[in-house]
């Protein structure tokens, strides 16, 4: 990557690829990042495959056409039903976040890991669409791993309502966590949602306290190592700093204000965008 | 209304206006109603108005086209932020939810009312883009009465969760009222969103429980007392049996299962419908 800047587009529907791009900024620092956010049709959770596969395209062809040289679906509904569709409608390379995630859980499992019967479990929690399509059951299948998905549509919610260190929240994880763990004995739980980081560790007391050691995947560092792998980006020690862009599809304050949240930085450069939708 | 069959279209972002629906059909039972829900960019509780106002107006003139007479515009969020670009973008009449509330909650206060100093209090509960219209402020202002209105974001996800009837509900219904009753000493408490009907047994409980006995009401009720007067709509004796059809711009078969939880009876005719957004 030395002298030209790769520009990398990344894609969600909301604020929550932002904890990709926060995890993408100081492993790739010498590249320009666009992010859209898909804001005004958010969530795409509980959308059916067809809408979810016309929003996403429409997102990526708008960052293809910006000049994105590679394109990460930092959105787990989008990568678990609309890939192939966003690989066919544009040029570039395309990550999206389920295979690197199920690879970092294989990787976590390291000794652990045994291909004779039973095979380990891995518990996959994400939203209603991302479960319902088992795209993760899929990944792993590939790997020689049992996924348990379990669907947790109230933790979007509350992290955007801000409750992410609350009782609420902590009894809500209880709920959906003893369910999941009524039907798996993981090794290793996986966080299918990209707003999920932002709760770690509260799903990681919550697993405790129900007797539960395994170890918390965020698919957000996963897919930022997946990314600088792609591009043969090894340890940084260039002194370049990443520059990133962002567009919005609905309110620009409002993305600035929760957007810094999920980024963890101030976002300042945000634009509306208007996708015809 | 004698021979002819009206028509009286419904919108809503999703399922919340079967609630209104609901209330329509026992009251103008002679009419023909078609209902469209724009699921595939719900929910509009906190978007801009730019994009709610764009949204609804597509569905409304959709459902001008379709051969309504009547629109009534089923969604508290539209209501109070689009309702004046959806009159000016069709011919028919149209009734908002706002008012019709508004005015429910004057009737209710009775005797209690009186326009000396301190105005009677309307504590409403409602999305976060209904409160910051400051709609209902506005309606309740013009009839002499002080709103107080209320955020409480997480009661639609909760609702659609199906946690109606849940100790998870309850506490967030202590935590948001509690803080509500703070502000205000209300003498009546208006459900500002149309998925809180299916919880008001729950809401009534919470205030009771907080020392407040005022009054809950449901302006998707009213809203139908309001519509069927506008039409000149009596006491019905007729023996006509009212027909309706649906509309959803997501997946059919979700708009089949969950909408019937929100109409209380099944839903057969549900087509897909792609206003291009």
């Amino acid at each position: 990557m030395s002298g030209k800047r790769t520009t990398i587009g990344v894609f969600d529907s909301g604020f929550g690829g932002l904890t990709v791009l926060r995890a993408l900024l100081p492993r790739i620092p010498g590249a320009h990042y666009i992010y859209v956010g898909d804001t005004a049709r958010l969530p795409y959770g509980a959308k059916s495959k067809e809408t979810i596969a016309r929003y996403a395209v429409e997102s990526a062809r708008f960052l293809e056409e910006r000049g994105a040289e590679f394109l990460v679906i930092a959105c787990n509904t989008a990568s678990a039903l609309a890939l192939d569709e966003i690989r066919s409608a544009v040029k570039v390379p395309v990550v999206g976040v389920i295979e690197p995630g199920a690879r970092a859980a294989f990787h976590a499992l390291g000794s652990r890991f045994s291909t004779a019967p039973p095979e380990p479990d891995v518990l996959v929690l994400a939203t209603d669409a991302t479960v319902q399509s088992h795209a993760y059951r899929k990944e792993c299948d590939a790997l020689g791993l049992r996924a348990t998905e379990v669907a947790c549509p109230l933790l979007v919610p509350l992290v955007e309502e801000g409750w992410v260190d609350h009782n609420v929240t902590r009894e809500v994880l209880r709920i959906y966590l003893e369910g999941a763990l009524r039907q798996s004995s993981p090794q290793a739980v996986l966080l299918g949602c990209t707003h999920y980081p932002l709760i770690a560790p509260e799903i990681e007391r919550a697993l405790r306290d129900l007797g539960c050691e395994a170890p918390v995947i965020d698919s957000a560092e996963a897919t930022a190592t997946a990314v600088s792998t792609a591009l043969g980006v090894g340890a940084q020690t260039t002194d370049a700093k990443a520059t990133f862009e962002c567009f919005a599809t609905d309110s620009v304050e409002k993305f600035q204000r929760l957007g810094s949240l999920f980024l963890g930085r101030t976002i300042d450069d945000v634009r509306h965008l208007n996708l015809g939708g």
